[in-house]
């Protein structure tokens, strides 16, 4: 089924574990978080430590890419073979902040091995995932032989994924040449669960909103004047409780334009997944699950577009009463997006639905902070069934598929290099994202090192895709 | 018409002119701001000021009644008619705070007398229309050679109607003997305009509350979670949005039960009043109306019930987006009531109604503050006729009749003592109400001091209450 015997990488990646290991945990002792002004050079370190390994590893070009922010790292090395797919792996080298006093039993940024498990801030988000690609490629070669990988391999590590991104968009823009690929991997998500090995195919998109509704021009007595003239923060409740109908759909005209709705299939992947509504809730802090009708919990979160109220305020919020009619009242919407959708497109729906509904005497004011574009690869792609194929052979297990509610900057790379984005993670929830004692699962990081291993080989063999003009 | 000739008041009143308004000038330098702690002993002194005053005017029993607050001043003058009526008149001795940085032209508790005005803090709210009784009695008994007044009088002068009579209603149960009485005359209101005297027929009620919902047990990521779970600033939005139907009524199951309609008469009378639609509009700072369909903004602020969001919160409402389902919402409510409703009946209406409108997975609770009792007096009340009589023979026009859509402590008069409360003042919108630079007409004042001169032999004329078990 395959040029690369899977006993050799085995054999490669349990030799080089132990050194594999120490690397990441050195690499995982530089607190490289974006979000602190102060750990700017852990930053910029953390750039320089991968950009070594990555030369060491084997990579031809190695450069740091400087931004208005932190530095990325980029990585390229082609594959010899003219006809061989390009494939572009996404992740991040910066982390989230960790200080003990939040709760961590260890400190976060000296890696402790226990019961199987790497803890230290940084080792499922992002770093572990990075790095299981250094040694898959290298499994790779010296499975199969080769001198280059099969595919020519460039890898983009940012280093502010964790304050936003802020810089990403103008970095892809301004090296758009050099990252020219034919698919993103992205590896900075994660699977199911431990003994459920899944693939996620999509993110959905984003755009988000505040909307100012301005009524009298200061407050007003309620009892000399309620009742007679517009409220703002009344209007803007019913703003709020008009996006959606009795059944939870979205009542904006035009919201569901061009919607790319699932596929009988794709329902029943879904309903295959073990998911326990229950202890999904627990996850979700949440009492109860609501949403649209005719539609799963997972269906509502992975594929259907939504509107939420993020913010609402307006009047008075104090201790007690105060019988006034408010001057003025604010939004904040959110609309996550799926395939098909086109964020300006709801953007003037929802500015066009607005304009509309508002009485007379209430002025109002948009505005949008931006759109993210979904992002959804289709089952049947050549490169998802190879990402497929190659989990299954590191995992011997039936590979799954999930998609991911929230929107990343993978939507970036996507819109910009104009390829489809595929997601490549093995960590799991329990992993602790953005919490303290975050760990990775050290079988599960190896799975992941034999994936990359194995599907390079998968990829060139089974995909050619079209030169671009 | 009457025992009284109105050319005797009139000479009595014009006689007395210069001293009354030196006295009335000297109480308004006592800055007896009921707000202000630091103030404490200048209420104080006010109150002492008036009670040396009534002492003066020829009450017999004059007394300064303690609260947990600061004190009120009590007077009773019996006509020694044993079946006079008895009244009791209700004012404030009480003033707002008032600096001259806040816009003041000249010092706030310097009365200063220009153009026919007198400026100063209290002028008009509420020391003015206290004070016009002092004289106007003393002109009844110069005009009609009484010793004493033609009905039982009473006065009830408060000290902290400007802080929201927090010991008022705790001041009339304990002393609801000495304040029985036939009915309650509240001068602490105003006329539509100088050239249009009116009189106010009753005040609606109040009840508010603070509803507060609980979703997730903490924010939540709107990415991972949004479109699945109940969002309690969408819920709280949702329930403001259903306050009304799409004519704005009030769509609470219960909430117009018992209310007493406008009459045709009533309607008319309203109607007939000079209203100016855009220089009220300009007066609430708003640029349109808005209400109940079917009704006039004066049939809507005077006379309908109504229900109004004072405040609205929930979830992010700093800059810019956040993408979150927030953990919890709440709303700030208020119901203005009319004539027969009851404020707890309306309170369980809106619990019932709240609690059957969430969703699973919110919870919620709702605080009351109180209630305020509307009041209303018939056009055809004798007391209310008499009051008509004596303006009308003060000002030598028909007057006509108002409403007060707002609230206040008169209502604890008429449910303690169980007594219509009729409305006599002669303040004018312009008077500057809470304001810097308010100031009384001293035309309207002097107007005020002849319709209280004329009122007491009416209303012993023409009114013989039945004696109360």
């Amino acid at each position: 089924m395959s040029d690369t015997p899977d006993n050799a990488v085995r054999a490669f990646v349990e030799g080089h574990r132990a050194t594999f290991l120490d690397d990441l945990a050195e690499w995982l002792r530089i607190p490289s978080v974006s979000a602190d002004p102060g750990r700017a050079e852990d930053v910029r370190r953390s750039a320089g430590w991968l950009a070594d390994k990555l030369t060491a590893t084997g990579f031809p070009t190695v450069e740091v890419w400087e931004t208005a922010g932190a530095p990325a790292v980029f990585a390229h090395w082609p594959s010899g073979d003219p006809g061989a797919p390009t494939v572009l792996v996404y992740g991040h080298h910066d982390v989230q902040p960790a200080a003990r006093e939040d709760g961590w039993h260890t400190d976060p940024f000296e890696p402790v091995v226990t019961d199987g498990r790497m803890y230290a801030r940084g080792a499922a988000d992002d770093k572990g995932q990075v790095f299981f690609h250094t040694l898959g490629v290298r499994a790779h070669l010296a499975a199969t032989g080769r001198t280059a990988p099969a595919v020519n391999l460039k890898l983009l590590i940012e280093g502010e994924e964790e304050s936003g991104s802020p810089n990403f968009p103008d970095l892809v823009r301004a090296h758009a040449d050099r990252l020219a690929c034919d698919t993103v991997i992205v590896s900075d998500t994660g699977m199911w669960a431990a003994d459920t090995p899944t693939v996620c195919t999509g993110m959905r998109g984003l755009t988000d909103c505040q909307i100012d509704l301005y009524g009298p021009d200061q407050d007003i007595h309620s009892g000399s004047f309620g009742g007679a003239v517009p409220n703002p923060a009344l209007e803007a409740a019913r703003l709020a409780a008009a996006l959606h109908d009795d059944d939870r759909k979205v009542a904006i005209p035009g919201f569901y334009d061009g919607v790319v709705e699932l596929t009988e299939r794709e329902r029943e992947l879904f309903a295959e997944l073990p998911f326990d509504e229950a202890g999904w809730l627990r996850t979700a802090h949440s009492h109860a699950a609501l949403g649209e009708a005719g539609h799963t919990t997972l269906e509502r979160i992975w594929a259907r577009p939504t509107a939420e109220v993020n913010g609402i305020g307006g009047g008075y919020q104090g201790p007690g009463g105060k019988t006034i009619v408010p001057a003025a009242a604010q939004l904040k919407l959110s609309f996550r997006l799926v395939a098909g959708q086109d964020g300006e497109a709801v953007q003037k729906a929802v500015r066009a639905w607005v304009a509309e509904r508002l009485p007379a005497g209430i002025r109002h004011e948009i505005t949008f902070w931006g759109a993210t574009r979904p992002c959804l690869t289709p089952l049947d792609h050549p490169a998802l069934q190879s990402v497929v194929r190659a989990m299954g052979r590191a995992f011997g297990q039936r590979i799954r598929f999930t998609r991911e509610g929230g929107s990343g900057p993978a939507a970036d790379l996507q819109d910009v290099l104009g390829v489809p984005v595929l997601f490549l993670g093995i960590s799991v929830p329990s992993d602790g994202w953005h919490a303290p004692n975050e760990k990775v699962e050290l079988d599960l990081l190896m799975k992941g090192v034999e994936t990359s291993a194995y599907l390079w080989g998968d990829l060139a063999e089974n995909w050619r895709p079209a030169p671009t003009a």
